[in-house]
Formats: C-alpha cells, sequence, structure tokens
C-alpha cells in the first residue's frame, strides 16, 4: 500500500506541496458527483481542501467515493495539482490547489445526516441543541467555539501582564455567597451542601495571599426563569486584587476587556470591528437621566438599568462615544452582594461597576469592603448569619488590605462577539430549565 | 505627606533603589524589636524586604512600628540602604539592602495569630485546614499553589504545542460517566442531576469539531472512604486527540508530562530535581512480574496495582532506569470504562495506561472504541442503558475517527511534586466526606 509510506499532512500544508503526493486524514464536508469525476470538500483541525476523484486516475479511489456521504471519516492519498486559472477559491487558503485521489480509505461511515450541514445551518434551537454533538461540526457552530477559546486566551494573557497568581477554587459550597435563593442544592455524603454562585469569596481570601489572583471558574444560579440571556452553568473569568483604588480598578477592568478583544481580533475577523473610543463611565443616575433625555423613558428612580436601558445606554456610548463599551457605577449599596463598599462620600450608592457591551452587560465588580468590623455589619444588615462565613471572615480578621475586582461572564461576551442573539448558542452544552442536554420531558 | 508623591514600588525592586526613597506596600512578616531598633520583615506578592525602624530618623515612624503585629497591613516610605557586608542575607533578592523607614501607615490591623507563622509551620492538618485563610499565607504553603500555578501554565503550553483547542465543559450532567455509584446529585429545578465524574464524554464529543481538544476541568467523586490521595471535588488537566494510535498516544502523553513538568522546574526550584530517564512501558501484567520478582508480593492476578505496587515499581524504574515516571499498560478490559478499547489482540486486556510519578498514579487514558456498534455493545454489557448516552453515542453514530486521549490529576500532581504526604494540602479549599470548609461536627 503506497498510504502506509506517507506521513499525513495538515489539510492546510497541502499548498506547500504541489507536484507531490500527499496524505490526508479529515471528514468529508461536501460530496459533488459530476458523473464523471467526484468532487469531496475534505476538513481537518487545519482547514479545508478540495479532493478531485477521477476514475481515469484510479479507479478503486472513485469506487470508493461513490459510497461517500457527509461526516465519512477517510484516508486520501494523492497529488496536489494547482488549479487553472478560472478555478481558484479566494476564500479558502487551499483554494489555488485540489488533491486528486490516488486512493481513499473510510475510517469510519456516517449515517445520513438529519438536517443539510452544507450550506448555511437553517435549523430552530431545539434542533441545533438536540443535536449538539453534530451541529457543532457545522463552520460556523465551530467558529463560535474557537473564538471563545481566544477569548480565554486573550485573559489569560491579560492576567499575566497586571501580575496574577492563577488559583484553582472549589465549586461545591457551604453557604450562599451572594446570599438570596438560587441556589443548587448537592447531596454531600450525610449532608447538604450547594453549587457556588461564584469564586468571589475564594478569590477575596487569596488577596493576602498572592495579592493579585485569576480565576476561571464554574457559576451556578438557579434562575428558575428561561430568559435569551441566562444559563444555570456559566464560566466566570475573575480578577482580584490588593491594595487598589476604585478609580485603579476602573482602569484595569477596562484595560482587561480592550487587551482580551483586542487578542481575538488579532487572530479572527469578527462579524463588526469593535468600537473601543475612550470608554464613557456614567453613574447609574446619570445614566439613567441619558436614558430619559435621548430615549423618553424614565427610570431614574430603579436600582438598576432595565434590559432596554443597556440596549439604549450602548446605542448612545456608541453615537457619542465610538465605544462598544461603556462602565457604568455607583449601584445603590441595597441592590448590592454585602460584600461590595458603599461609597465612603455617600453611603447610599456603592463603589460598584457593571461593563456594559453591545446591549448587555459582560461584567461586574468593584471596591470591597475590607475592613473585618464593616463586613460582619454588612452580612448582619443583609440578614444572614456570620457563622456561615467563618473562614472568609477570618481572611479580614488578620489583615486585609484595600482590594476589589471583577468578574466576566464567558458566554455573554462570546455572544456578544459575535452577534448571537441567544447565550444558549455560546455554550458548548448549555444548561438551562429545559435541558441537560437531553430536554426534560 | 511625603507618601502622596511616591508611587508604590515593588518589594522585589527595591534593591534598584539604592539611596532613593521609595514607598512599599505589604504585610508584616515578622517584627523584632532590638530596643533601640525595630526590624520588620514586609512581604508583597514580588518578595520580601528588611525594613528598619530607627527613632532618631523617625520618630512617628518608631512610634507606629511598635504597634505593630504580623498580619498588619501597610505602607512604608522609606530610604534605600546598602546593607553592611556582614549582615547580608545571600537567601532574599533583597539581601543586599534594608530600607531606613521614614513613615509607616497602618491600612488594617490584624489580629494576634492563633499560632506561630513566623518560622516554619507546625500545625496539624485540622488545624492546617481549619484556619485555610490564614495558613495560606505562610510561605511554604503558598509555594504549594505557586507551583500548582506554575503545572497548569505548564499543561497550556503543551497543549498549545500539540495544536489543541480549548474546550469548556458541563459540570452538571444527566448521567453517569463511568457508570457506577460515587456520584453527588443535584436538586435540578424539578430534575435531579448529577456532578460529572469527568469531562470525558464531553472532550470526546468534540473530536469530530475540533479534532484535538484540552480543557482544566472539574471531576467530583462521592467516595465514601479516607484516603491521603483521594479528594471529593478534584481539578483535571485533560487531552483528547483524533486519528492516534495507542503508540501515538503514549509518546504524546509522555511529552505532555515531561513538557509539563520541565515548565515548572523552569521557574521553580523543586525539592527533588524530577529524573526523566526514558520512561519505561509496562504492561500491567509485566508490572505485576517486576513485583512478584524483585519485592516477593504475588499480585499477578490483581485486576489493578496495589497501592503498594505503586509505589514499588516507581522504585523500581527510579532504580533500573533512572526515571520519576512510569507507564503501565493494558489493564483488564472489565475493570476499565466502556469506552476503552479492547486491544485487538486480546481483547481480555485493553489498550489503556496509566502514568504514575513517585508512587502513585497521576494520569490515566487510552484508546478509545470509536466504532458505534462497539460502544454500544460496550455500554450494553455493563448493564448501562443506552438510552443515558443519546447525545455521546450521536457523536459516534455520524463519523468518528479512531481517536484517543488522557487526563491528569493537578493535586496529585501537585503533591508529588513536592513531597506532600496528603492530597488535602495540595488543594487551596479541599473537599472531603469530612469538611466543606468547616468541618462537619
Amino acid at each position: 500500500m503506497k498510504n502506509e509510506k506517507l506521513k499525513r499532512v495538515m489539510i492546510l500544508e497541502t499548498a506547500g506541496h504541489v507536484g507531490k503526493e500527499v496524505l490526508i486524514k479529515g471528514w468529508v464536508r461536501i460530496r459533488r458527483d459530476h458523473g464523471k469525476l467526484i468532487f469531496l470538500d475534505i476538513r481537518d483541525r487545519s482547514g479545508l481542501v478540495q479532493v478531485v476523484v477521477n476514475p481515469k486516475v484510479s479507479e478503486s479511489a472513485y469506487k470508493a467515493a461513490q459510497d461517500l456521504k457527509p461526516e465519512f471519516v477517510v484516508e486520501i492519498a494523492g497529488r496536489v495539482n494547482s488549479r487553472p486559472k478560472g478555478t481558484i477559491n479566494k476564500d479558502l487558503p487551499t483554494g489555488e490547489i485540489e488533491i486528486e485521489a490516488n486512493s481513499i480509505t473510510v475510517l469510519a461511515k456516517a449515517e445520513i445526516l438529519p438536517f443539510d450541514m452544507s450550506g448555511d445551518l437553517h435549523v430552530e434551537l431545539p434542533t441545533l441543541l438536540d443535536h449538539r454533538s453534530l451541529t457543532l461540526r457545522h463552520p460556523k457552530v465551530e467558529e463560535i467555539f474557537k473564538v471563545q477559546a481566544r477569548v480565554l486566551e486573550g485573559f489569560r494573557k491579560a492576567a499575566e501582564e497586571f501580575d496574577c497568581t492563577e488559583i484553582v477554587v472549589p465549586t461545591i459550597v457551604a453557604s450562599a455567597t451572594e446570599g438570596g435563593a438560587e441556589l443548587f442544592e448537592v447531596k454531600y455524603y450525610d449532608h447538604k451542601a450547594f453549587l457556588s454562585q461564584s469564586p468571589q469569596l475564594y478569590k477575596q481570601m487569596m488577596v493576602p495571599v498572592f495579592e493579585r489572583v485569576w480565576t476561571i471558574a464554574k457559576a451556578y444560579r438557579a434562575e428558575p426563569s428561561v430568559t435569551t440571556r441566562h444559563l444555570s452553568e456559566t464560566t466566570q473569568l475573575d480578577f482580584e486584587l490588593g491594595f487598589v483604588s476604585f478609580e485603579e480598578l476602573m482602569d484595569i477592568l477596562e484595560d482587561v476587556a480592550t487587551a482580551m478583544f483586542k487578542h481575538v481580533e488579532s487572530v479572527y475577523t469578527l462579524p463588526e470591528k469593535i468600537k473601543y473610543g475612550k470608554i464613557p463611565r456614567l453613574r447609574l443616575r446619570e445614566a439613567q437621566e441619558v436614558i430619559y433625555r435621548e430615549f423618553g423613558r424614565d427610570n431614574r428612580n430603579e436600582k438598576d438599568l432595565t434590559p432596554q436601558d443597556e440596549i439604549d445606554i450602548c446605542k448612545w456610548a456608541k453615537e457619542k462615544h465610538k465605544s462598544d463599551l461603556v462602565t457604568i457605577t455607583h449601584f445603590p449599596t441595597k441592590a448590592k452582594p454585602f460584600y461590595i463598599m458603599p461609597d465612603p462620600k455617600d453611603s447610599e450608592y456603592s463603589l460598584s461597576y457593571d461593563l456594559l457591551f453591545r446591549g448587555v452587560e459582560i461584567l461586574s465588580g468593584g471596591q470591597r469592603v475590607s475592613d473585618y468590623n464593616q463586613l460582619v455589619k454588612a452580612i448582619k444588615d443583609r440578614g444572614m448569619k456570620t457563622g456561615d462565613f467563618d473562614m472568609y471572615l477570618m481572611a479580614f480578621k488578620y489583615g486585609m488590605p484595600p482590594e476589589g475586582g471583577f468578574s466576566f461572564g464567558l458566554e455573554r461576551i462570546t455572544m456578544k462577539l459575535l452577534g448571537i442573539s441567544n447565550i444558549r448558542e455560546a455554550s458548548l452544552f448549555p444548561r438551562d430549565m429545559e435541558r441537560v442536554d437531553e430536554r426534560f420531558s
């Protein structure tokens, strides 16, 4: 057999082998039968290439090609030829060549696809998710998660720039981080435990250890509602830093977000280029004034921006400041978790912020209460038991510097970078009220 | 105030400021009162430096220093002086200088420590864990997690080398990965779900999407036993690769392990240098023969190595092959999960492997069953329902290449790199039968 002597060449590299025999391995994306010739689009992890199967070149390859269907796994040996000028495909890095098949070996067969995967993928969300291990192979769907991988990479690069230490935090916890309901209960041996609402308390405890930390961690919210922007299991990208002021924190969060996005853009051409401008910073009340003035809705006494407010303030930021990002600060202290620092100048409002991106909150954070006694009071004021926070409070009892941090939501960022309308499409295997892979019937 | 004009200098950098005034921020590690002079060891995220407080230089700084206790958070302005020759500390990067304090500001106080943190930390494991947010500040404990962060970094670098795509997998799942009990049950809205035993099934589904993937994911095991090497929540470092043979997989796993360890050693001086030698590869039965021959224990019919076997075979590998690592292959098919490929030459044994490091298994993996029908049969043979694996099986129905992969246990690696005897010390916040931060009473 010829194949045994050939080493596999990645598809992206085949263009560099014109005139030579190569061996490729991958999946049949499309098979076009032109009668005298069969054309195959073959994909591997590096890219896509066209294979021509000509019975005059190899009768056996032609015979094998007749049985091929989309998603068959194949090994193809063939000669790399330059394409005639009129047939060059400029959209493909391998578009100037094609491979003339000498032999085709089927490594695995595939059943007939339940829907057409050759062009755009026209399926409804439930179908998309019901067939997740298949639909993820579609180039448009695959791309979402290639971008997501670059977001993670960009975040880690930024963390390195800021001299942060990576930490691994637990997800099984004894009590609520934020207080409130929305906790998933775990049967933990003979005890009851919960899934963590956020890595918040753990990253704070690490400030006196490493001063600056980051973590990529899971967060769980048992929100009994179905929206296009909530998941029951999400991925959070977290920073926490000691010896920072609120102003420094705002600078850092915007620097990290920008660095992360620029990293993605350095590798991918996103559907819409990101406008960085100078990121406007507004207090909640100022943002609500803008909403009132420019969009005619009077939400000036609300505790938070409404979803429509978020969309509109982003519209405003883009028009007025050429920025896809906007930082909103000073949310009411009562609307925030106990660990958020009230503004010393006006304790009704807190040193908190959200970062909005293209109409949705992708990050929240702020300055923390770092004084032990103030923290104990804040926990009690919210009707929670300090006994549930013993280990956390210990960190503050033994010397906690002024500190703060923030947390990005990975799936929301992915969604907004790619103009996806439902967050479920931005999670490989989304968890919500209605499904854990399979739909609850 | 002088301080307001000075920008913070990281402690590690102070040595470059001899003769100049600097501002440092950090924690008091030790305070030594010599009557006429007070010496402070101050630490920040970059290092440790000695501060001298002389009442003749600053009466107010001297007064402030008298009240300082370990773990107080301080801001100190002072002049960097070269130390007299006899007092140079060669163990410290800042050992040739000291800072003469002009002013000391206390940013946060600390209560009196419940045990001595100034020298080696002599506390029992329960005390170490009961005071976790405090004990982690001890340099010896902190170092464990600095090494752990480098293991993660080294793993990611290797993943990049092997052209793998990062994926994010869910932890809430509908059914068992491995079959068997040992699952934590989650109350999931009105349904029952579980915590994932491993990212196994998800990473396999991603092979037809990205061909080569990696993930750092949580794995949960409700093992109702207390040992020094099991945790209820662990961190797994996973690879899964398409188009690989069992031999290629063994090469890759050993390359990844070696690259990861060498990365750590490039940054840290470990207590004991790792011996790489040429990693010996033995079938389980061969390893058991060695145990019988060299150590006199006849376990030649056992399904796995016993803990003592693992210790002894590592001893043997180190002596005979100058290797701290040893790869054991061909475990009995029946003792392995359904997704592990039986050896086509002898289906009683499987194309599986464990990597042992200094007496403990730190990785397991192998070639997978990639044929749909064979996989369905393997699930049924183990008494499980194929209906519980619909989405997983779908990946195989639609073209799965030959594939395989492996999974490292982060905490076990950390433990063995540092010669730690109990895995709980290698997790920031370990989860076991007896505690979730607080001890169950």
